[in-house]
């Protein structure tokens, strides 16, 4: 698909809609997250499901990640393709197709996935795969996952008889606790999840099965994970971009606090009211799964209605109106679909387009 | 993109997600919607939007349709390329850089575009397209357009006036009408929104200027505007495929009904809980801007929530929960924003694929 601009442009010369990433807000973000762990007992493995882009993985193993996790085999080769060594596939794998891709790609490159039954994990075996193995727990998300204690135990043994594949730990992520909006209580669901790693873990202690990792945690919560002392690795992805909905959280420490950088670039297309404007941008353009996107820096101007592939945008009494042709940012509601709906991140630094980074997993869903 | 299944194979072959169109119920529907309209002065422009697909949109004019809408110009280019000679940018087109290729497009095809103000016809005049230009009326969508009446006229005057563009008539969509729920309501807006296009061809034929087309309509309404008299050529899009919110409205006589014909093909990939399956198609897989996908004739279980990469199906008490690894079919909440997430049609006829179609315009935002 035609990238809507090349190096060198100015932004006012992009063509829309475009999906941006402010560089400077984006190295900022990278050096926040590291910062913010310096000094804990915790590895970052970042979560590449959010940025599909090996050209991101990469700056994000600069910067201090051990490793990336995807969702799908079919990203996990895109990273390895890309040059990434080791990767986890945070998620359970089911069916032939996908388990021989999955052994092949064993071969390449260091490789985890998770398990929560027995059937699967004899498919795991049966594959040859080499794989490591992460028992994924259920913490309270009420997605994937083994309850914690003894049925996760149960299972756990069968992975350390394997003669195959090796038991790596637990996967443990609160998905539903990013985004509960208040510092407290999204506190006390991870202090409860911990409390569920913890006993899972005394139970493998004690029957010496080595569990030698725990990761899980998302951008909305991973320092309550890292205080916890439960989990020793994390898996933020949302970070290096933030959203229109991670920014509607309460931040405060020991939390710390990201810059946007993602933002779709849109053009006023049509003016057909004095109160209304017409932005070329709907919701194939941004993911309105979490709420529509924002007008960068300008309240005055609401994103009131997407269809398809247009944005109705609300102007206040008094506001100053956008023109014909104008170009806006937009902050994306949700950062992760929005970026499935494109090819290119182009890359901006100080108005200035720097390089364009092709999304190669982009609806890579297999 | 890697296709999920090759021809020959049986749809429990088919890796998962996968979007599969049900050729038989698809080929019901081009008759349906020809059967429709057949002895009406109306000529059918399907839209494109919807398939983004130059192999459906051959099938559309092999049933009749004299031709298709696209919203973009990245899309009307897909079109061209696949062999579609007469294509309608059903929109307004902004910025120096769209302008020029859809000058450059205007000599290989057929081309129409929508304008709704001065400006934007002078950059149109500027751009050297040889172009049907349709001024766009706002019927009652408040999207874009330009009000019916004088406003529309003092517009018109300028386009008939132009020494390059040819007027070809009005663009009378009324997209929110579209979805309302009841026969009645859906009609008294289309009667509403006749009146004003009846009102504004009055006045152009008083100013001797020829209104040759007024093109309009969606899947939801077609047969109100056909049978006002106020239109000659509708544009229905979702009327191949269906999805889940169109099953939400009544419909009865005129408007024929029309078949389910797409479908998000998944696996289940977890069985944590006796109530609870997890499907590996989430909200990269199917778009729930319009509400959640609906599980195809098993009623006993509920697409509940979706995150980024899983559904959950709430499976009803008494009801016979799917195994791990078997394949369901799900209705998309929304087709359009659904299709514009995968780069195949998986095309399956009595449970075999018959043919894989790209879905060249995926993403053909600019």
């Amino acid at each position: 698909m035609r990238a809507p601009a090349s190096v060198a442009m100015r932004l006012e010369e992009i063509d829309t809609p475009a999906l941006l990433v402010d560089l400077d807000a984006f190295e900022k973000n990278l050096f926040t997250l590291a910062n913010a762990v310096k000094g804990h007992d915790v590895r970052v493995r970042a979560h590449a499901k959010t940025h599909k882009c090996p050209e991101i993985a990469k700056r994000q193993l600069s910067a201090g990640a051990i490793g990336v996790c995807c969702q799908k085999v079919a990203e996990a080769e895109a990273m390895v393709e890309g040059g990434i060594e080791d990767v986890l596939v945070s998620n359970e794998v089911v069916g032939a197709p996908k388990l021989g891709r999955l052994a092949a790609l064993s071969k390449r490159a260091r490789l985890g996935v998770c398990v929560d039954n027995r059937e699967n994990l004899r498919q795991l075996e049966a594959s040859g795969a080499e794989l490591d193995v992460y028992l994924e727990l259920d913490i309270g998300m009420r997605r994937c996952g083994i309850a914690p204690g003894e049925p996760a135990l149960a299972l756990a043994r069968e992975i350390a008889r394997s003669r195959t594949l090796r038991f790596a730990g637990l996967q443990a992520y609160h998905g539903r606790a990013q985004h509960v909006r208040s510092m407290a209580e999204r506190r006390a669901a991870i202090q409860d999840a911990a409390q569920k790693v913890l006993m899972t873990k005394r139970l493998l202690h004690e029957e010496r099965i080595a569990c030698p990792v725990v990761t899980g945690a998302g951008s909305g919560s991973f320092m309550f994970e890292v205080e916890s002392g439960a989990w020793n690795e994390i898996q933020p992805g949302s970070y290096v971009f933030m959203d229109a909905d991670y920014a509607r959280n309460e931040w405060a420490a020991p939390l710390p606090r990201f810059a946007h950088s993602l933002f779709v670039l849109a053009t006023v297309m049509s003016r057909p009211a004095p109160d209304r404007a017409i932005v070329d941008a709907g919701l194939k353009a941004s993911s309105v799964d979490s709420g529509m996107p924002s007008v960068w820096q300008n309240p005055g101007l609401v994103y009131a209605a997407a269809s398809d592939e247009h944005g109705r945008l609300d102007i206040a009494p008094g506001v100053a109106a956008p023109a014909l042709g104008e170009k806006l940012l937009l902050v994306p509601g949700h950062c992760d679909p929005t970026v499935n709906l494109y090819d290119w991140y182009v890359c901006v630094r100080q108005g200035v387009v720097e390089a364009l980074w092709p999304i190669t997993a982009r609806g890579a869903s297999l």
